[in-house]
Order: C-alpha cells, then sequence, then structure tokens
C-alpha cells in the first residue's frame, strides 16, 4: 500500500513516525514536506521542516523539543552573537548547523533540493522516500501592520503575537511541485494529511502549482487528521494562522475549509479527537467520512494507533 | 608615524602584535592581508589570513597553534563528517565557524569584503586598520603532477608534501587590490615585510595590479624580515614555496628574490637571523640595508624588539 503524507515540521514528523510504527516493516511511506518556512540564514540554506522530518524519522531529533538535534549545543550561535549580526533571537545549534553547512554546500553545487535532500538522508535513513514540496524558492512572508516579515521571524521572533494579516508565498509565480511530488499524489493507495498547520505547512503545499488537482485526481481516498482539538490547536500556534485567513479554530471549521473532494476539496474523510466527537454527524450528513478518537500524540505507540484510526476511516476504499 | 605591514597568516600576524607592543598606543599600522588562501567551503567563505590577524590582535586567537580559536571546539565539523561531504580534512571549529558565517551574510548581502572585514573588526579591535589585499576572489591554487588543487588543499591536506610545480591565482586578470590598498602602500612613512611566506602569502599581494608599483612610488622605506632562517623556514613550509619557483631556501635567496627597489625590486632593508650574519656584508656591497639579530618570535616582548630592529634598521630615513 503506496501511502503519501502531506507534512508540516513537529505535528507531521511525530504523526509520521506512528504511522511507521503501525504499518511495520513494510511501509512504502512518501512524506511531501513543507518547504515554505525555509530561509538563508547568514548564507547557509535552512529548511526547518525537512529537518525536523530527517531527524525524528532518522532517530536524532531532540525529543522534548520536537524539533532540532538532540545533545544539541549553541556554541556557534552564541559566538555570532558577537558580531551583532542576523537573527540573534533564531538559534542555529551546533550540529543542526552541520546540516545547514552540508545542504548549502550541495544547493551551490547546483543539485536541486529534492536531490540534496535524498542525499542528506542517506545519513538518517528516515524509512520514507522524503521529498520537498518544491526545489524553487517559494517562502512564506506575513503581512503585519508593519509590513511583510519571513515567517519565522513572525513564528519565532515574536511567537505569532503580531497580528498577521494574511500570509504570502514569495516567489509562487513561476514555481513548480518538486520532482516526484505529483505523481505521488496521483498515484498514491491513500493521502494522509497529519495534524500539520493547515494554512501555514499544509495549505503552503497546497498552494503550489498542480498539487490540488492531483489530490484531485488521486484513486485513493484522501483523510485528514485535525490539528485542532476542542478549539485550540493540539500544539503551536496555528489559531493565530486560522485567524488570518478567517477560518474559526474549531475541526469543523478547518474540515470545511479543506473541503470535500466531491464538491471540489481535497479530503474524502476526517478524523477529529474525542473531544469534538460533536462534529462527526454533522459531517457526515454533508457526505464526509468521519469519526472520533483520542488524538493526542503522546508516545510513539498512541500515534501508531491514530494513525490506524485514519487509515481504518478509510478502509473500504483501499 | 604610518606604518604599512603586508602579511599573511600566522607569522605575519605574530610579527604585527609585536610592532604594536613596541610601538604603544600611539601607533598607526595598516595591515594588507593575504587573501589567496580564501575560500568557499560548505557555501561559507573562509579567509585565513584575516582570521588569524583579527584573532591575533584582538586577543582570540588560540596561542599554542597561532591560528583559530581558543577554547575551541569542533561539534559542527565532526557532525558534517556524518555527511560525508567537503573537506572531511580542514576543521571548521564551532567559534571559528560564527566568523565565517557573519562574514558569508554581510557578504551576500553584497558588502565588498574591505567593509566586511572593517565590520567584523569592530568585534575584534585589532588595533589597526585591517585590509584584505582585494575584494575580489583571487585564489591560489597549486599545480601538482595531478592537476590543480587549492592552495589550503595542498597545505593542509596534504603538508605541502605533494610536490608543487607552480602557482596560479585563479581570478587574477581583473582583479584589482582593495580601496585602501594602494594608498597604504604609497603614503606609509615606512612599509614592513614580516616574515610571512614569500611565496604564496607576500607574493600573492605583490602580484595584484598596482602593488609592486606602489611600493615602488612610495617615499618612506621598505624593510623586510627574513623568514628563512639557517637555511630552512622558521615555521610552515615556505622551502615547498621556494622550491616551486625555484628559489633557494636561504635569507640571501629570499632577499634577491624580493630585489632591490634600487635596482627594480621592492625593498630597502632586509632583517636577518643572527644564524645568518654572514650575509649582511655580501648584501651592504651590493647596496642594500642590512643587519642581524635574534629573530626567532619567542613571545610578544622579543617580537616587540625584532620589529623595534627593523625600524631601527631604516632610522636614517624614517
Amino acid at each position: 500500500m503506496k501511502i503519501t503524507v502531506l507534512s508540516g515540521g513537529v505535528g507531521g514528523a511525530r504523526f509520521t513516525r506512528g504511522l511507521l510504527a503501525h504499518l511495520g516493516p513494510e511501509a512504502d511511506v512518501t512524506v511531501i514536506a513543507n518547504t515554505g518556512d525555509d530561509m538563508w540564514l547568514h548564507g547557509v540554506r535552512v529548511c526547518p521542516d525537512l529537518d525536523t522530518l530527517m531527524y525524528t524519522l532518522g532517530g536524532g531529533v531532540h525529543e522534548e523539543q520536537g524539533w532540532g538535534r538532540r545533545d544539541e549545543s549553541r556554541r556557534t550561535s552564541d559566538d555570532l552573537a558577537a558580531y551583532g549580526l542576523g537573527w540573534e533571537w533564531f538559534t542555529l545549534g551546533d550540529l543542526d548547523l552541520a546540516t545547514h553547512l552540508a545542504r548549502t554546500e550541495l544547493l551551490r553545487a547546483g543539485l536541486p533540493l529534492s536531490e540534496v535532500t535524498r542525499r542528506l538522508c542517506e545519513r538518517w535513513q528516515p524509512g520514507v522516500r522524503l521529498l520537498p514540496a518544491s526545489d524553487d524558492e517559494v517562502e512564506t512572508h506575513v503581512a503585519t501592520a508593519d509590513g511583510f516579515i519571513h515567517f519565522e521571524e513572525w513564528w519565532v521572533r515574536h511567537r505569532a503575537s503580531v497580528p498577521a494579516q494574511g500570509f504570502v508565498q514569495v516567489g509562487l509565480e513561476g514555481s513548480a511541485a518538486a520532482p516526484g511530488v505529483l505523481a505521488a499524489l496521483i498515484d498514491a493507495d491513500v493521502v494522509v494529511l497529519p495534524p500539520s498547520n493547515p494554512v501555514v505547512s499544509i495549505g503552503t503545499i497546497l498552494s503550489l502549482p498542480g498539487v490540488r488537482d492531483a489530490l484531485r485526481s488521486c484513486a485513493g481516498p484522501v483523510v485528514g487528521v485535525s490539528p485542532i482539538v476542542g478549539g485550540a490547536p493540539v500544539r503551536g500556534m496555528a489559531d493565530a494562522c486560522l485567524d488570518a485567513i478567517g477560518v474559526e479554530t474549531t475541526a469543523l471549521a478547518v474540515a470545511e475549509h479543506y473541503g470535500l473532494r466531491a464538491d471540489g476539496g481535497i479530503l474524502d474523510a476526517w478524523l477529529v479527537d474525542t473531544a469534538d466527537a460533536d462534529v462527526v454527524d454533522p459531517l457526515r450528513s454533508t457526505g464526509w467520512v468521519a469519526s472520533a478518537t483520542d488524538t493526542l500524540m503522546v508516545d510513539v505507540p498512541a500515534t501508531a494507533r491514530i494513525a490506524a484510526s485514519a487509515l481504518e476511516l478509510v478502509r473500504s476504499r483501499l
């Protein structure tokens, strides 16, 4: 069974780790990672979501933090601050920096990000085919009252506390999905949307040319796991992102934002938390496949059960 | 008294530190640093001689090693090796890397290396005006039997043990000395050549357009300190470089290689070690100002005395 996952960072990476635990060694999983958070910082290319996926699936992640490397240090970053340059609030961990330097060397040698990612994964062996959403530099910027800032500045420096008026993807025009991305959606037996940020993670992937059409062309079902539990994001500050695009922070509103494939949207099925069990019937009455389960990814076995529930939801179509 | 120094890395930096100790707080010293060893490595710009000068004069150098930062670590470099990329034999120290990242950020922002260096020196306060020889990327490559390799690969990886057939400066055509370099030579009250490598450090600076002419135009004297003591380089592998260009590894041969200004060369005076006192008379008989002293830079006070001896040698013309 070929499974394709659209993923942001921490939430998507943890979900995918659970999915792999559920599937076992025969898993055939492709992960399409959001690259809208990527940036050039001090001359090196930083790809937060790709790195979180590599480290989480490759066994190197800082478990409590959810991103970055375990046993990390910040000698370079602390010393860099003495120059008074750059983003002092954005720590480039010493080990993480090795990934950025390796990536930058290969990019500067002319390799596309998808090929660079394949090479970096030779070290991490994430157990999935990891694809960047795009080889092009399409970066999410945030419109604020004071102008546009890079998404990472809004997210990390301001903790999403500066009101966002919207998001723009700089470089979207003329960009393309990376090689393999559209085929991985069209040919999948099932596509899964983990509880990643629906606006700046999944939404960013969806906006790339051809991605929505590929999802609609997929013969297999598309199932999503709600990132909203009881009216709040499970993790992160998705509510601030949803506010900016005028979507309520509820499991139902996010489902309707994605939309039902039969009605021109991208999903067939929606798995919500038991705290939101009341939305299951309304969804079913409008043509959705839906159910509720405990969606808190407290550990790998619990996450494996959530992934199993998502697949179970569309089993009749597999 | 305006003093201009042409410098390579360790030897030139230590000499300049001694010169500053001799001159005291009123020193007005410009250092023109060799940039032929510079390179792009993993996407960041490494400038070995500029860094050695900044760290040595700014109080941050690894004293025993002579280059790099004190209290250095190599977490990033060690982790980078796990990707199997790049120059595994070239360690980018974690603290040193902060300098490379700061430099790269400013270069990528479009600033010339001379302005970048000025900004980095705001942190290090080296007590001199530190100028890169050129803002252009003019890199020394070594011709070997197996083709050309970057100077740093020959020097650091092969320890100069692969026979060099010659040196080429890639990018020399169309390049220029950095802003301020020629003026610092023409307007100097005295120009000093420390015991740096005469081929790949001083020689590289001398080959930049206008530098030799500027030295010849200088109204003040030009005095050099021999890097060769008793037929061997004081430090490093200058003999391998001299061999490649057909110059004997002797204090006399290096003086003749530089040449007397009166005869179209670049020097007026040559300070040799007491071990080479026998070359003083032959030099004097051919028009040189010359003398011998203990030139081993064992500590800062000893180095200050060597610098004082060099200035004393041309005192009648100051």
